[in-house]
């Protein structure tokens, strides 16, 4: 780890990347891990999850991750969801085939194995759902204990996941930011650390093997675009630095399209449409924040720089679909395709279908489109 | 497909294996696929899938697999568990991780594959639960209308699921072998192909790649044990037949040791554990069959003799475990590995603790336990 850097997303400070590391202690933004060195592809190797990316990932030669099998989730080609949109060629990535059904799987991998190896007691995550039962999951292949801090209206199955991996739950009334603020409090009153998305720096790093994994299922080859389902957006930041890397270590070919990044969200948590419309840097908190997409109920997102940078330095778009629209998507993409979609998947295709239909994307378009999590969650 | 024979597993009788095929049309026993040909390791190619055994499965040179990324699940060791066991070695076969959250993926993506090329028009399975979700889901991606024939007490989650899909539910008073007879009903009145559990013989050839699974990801080994919990019993059936191919093949060495095929069942339907011990060559129906296991509350699996004959021929095992034990074991099995323990799952980490405290087991052994589906169904 000693060819890692953490440096600030903001400001110039920077941050040897072997050390327990949260916020840039200087102005508070997001520290982004950086490998310095080549990685070369053929340095992929090994087990069909996302560890066989292991040499362009947080850790050290000698140390095992603390992996369930997340990652190498399928790309499944939908010729007549493409028909049905007006598009060239439509893939699902279907991120419901994790451990814990979702993508969150990938950070906490990443997340749960720097904590490990930096010997941490104990660890605490705010969440809108996933990301606590992915939390407890690997904090229990860990046996390193867990907190999770949850609104009280998360789904029920949700809910019951984090309790089967003997995950601590706090339940809290209000949004995942309220549930913020309560794991900050924990965090210093019982000396957790503090995994929330962006405010630690290496779940991001699991994340970005979702970008890996759509360019190597596609023979090296990126799409047109990524329809990502968004809200704390470390699904879009992952994906777009995994981009940048391939590029930098020529995993990817030069001429390679260069993917829209493209942000959907609910019509009643909508703060990166909202500031990419605005053309704002920074994304200001959404009031009363609505949706039955547990996943999209973010009014703050931490991560609101980075995701406006992708989508501007893409060319992307970010747009957003009604609570009608998002859930007859997900029955759509169901019965379409055999994938188990969640309301977050079906956004992403309501969205895309918006886009399509406004000529924001191009008929040509070939696209990848973000089943993040699984519908089994919302049963 | 030219060169598979369908063999009756009671009679003499065979049938070519490209044509349309149900029980055996002499003596009504299940019909066991066979390839007619030598399979190389080499041949192993492809997309982390079990289609990376395409060259052992049932599909045409030119035909696609209706995928949904079912396989190459994880196969985690546990040291805390074979702590805990008193055991060598300990590896969770976690097949939560197939699409729908069980390893009835793996039968389904095999017979609907089959379905498609034989231009069948509809499908019909009775389940426990389980086995209807996957078929849903994989007729939904073969765009093949399914009819689901399950009891009301089936988990509630799985209906769902199933629903999700679009596929047709018929919900019954009973069990599942009450299913089975509604099921042959609707097959002969509505014209559907029934894919039940043996009764259509390509079920079991997505069900040997387990067995593949386990020698690859063992680096083509094979461990002393193999525990299953088992309900109609396809998954038995199809591991031990994997195991035959390898051999013949040379996939593993000729001194690779055989393992002990070992089934885990309910203590309210036990009716294999029952026939084993009575040294009985089929299983007699289990009376009033009652376990919170829904894939394990099957009480005359049609595959009995098959499950029967492999537990014979590999030196295996039989055992049962009460509601109580199966349940703790399932919370035990969650919180010390980070795999989503359905009660299945629970019930086979139940039976090898039984099996070691009572010396059936060896504390040298190496052993490998299965999660046969995901605790989000149960939720």
């Amino acid at each position: 780890m000693s060819n890692w850097t953490l440096r600030c997303s903001a400001c110039t400070r920077q941050l040897p990347g072997d050390k327990l590391a949260s916020l840039c202690p200087d102005c508070s933004s997001p520290l982004v891990a950086q490998f310095e060195g080549h990685v070369p592809r053929s340095a992929i190797t090994g087990a069909p999850s996302l560890w066989r990316y292991g040499a362009a990932m947080p850790i050290g030669p000698d140390e095992a991750p603390v992996s369930l099998g997340e990652g190498m989730t399928p790309l499944l080609e939908a010729p007549n969801l493409a028909r049905a949109l007006g598009l060239a060629r439509v893939w699902i990535k279907d991120e419901a085939l994790n451990p814990t059904g979702s993508f969150k799987a990938r950070g906490m991998s990443a997340a749960v194995t720097r904590a490990r190896a930096l010997g941490l007691r104990g660890l605490v995550v705010p969440t809108a759902g996933n990301a606590g039962a992915a939390l407890a999951a690997y904090g229990a292949a860990a046996q390193i204990p867990t907190c999770v801090v949850a609104p009280e209206t998360t789904p029920r199955a949700i809910l019951d996941t984090i309790r089967a991996f003997g995950g601590e739950l706090v339940l809290i009334a209000g949004h995942i930011g309220d549930a913020g603020k309560e794991a900050v409090r924990l965090a210093t009153e019982r000396g957790l650390f503090n995994v929330a998305t962006v405010r630690e720096p290496y779940r991001v790093e699991g994340m970005k093997t979702m970008g890996f994994e759509i360019a190597e299922q596609l023979e090296w080859n990126l799409p047109d675009a990524i329809v990502y389902p968004t809200g704390g957006g470390e699904g879009v930041i992952g994906i777009w630095k995994a981009i940048g890397e391939m590029r930098r270590w020529g995993w990817i070919p030069d001429d390679a399209p260069q993917p829209k990044m493209i942000v959907a969200q609910a019509e009643g948590c909508a703060p990166l449409v909202r500031a990419l419309r605005a053309g704002a840097e920074k994304a200001t908190a959404w009031e009363n924040p609505q949706t039955s997409a547990a996943g999209l109920r973010v009014p703050s997102p931490l991560g609101d720089r980075l995701v406006l940078r992708a989508l501007r330095e893409s060319g992307g778009d970010a747009e957003s679909a009604s609570e009608g629209e998002l859930n007859n998507a997900m029955r759509e993409l169901a019965a379409a395709t055999g994938a188990d979609a969640a309301p977050e998947g079906g956004c992403a295709l309501a969205v895309t279908r918006k886009l399509v239909r406004e000529k924001r994307l191009d008929a040509s378009a070939r696209v990848v489109i973000f089943n993040t999590g699984s519908g089994a969650s919302y049963r």
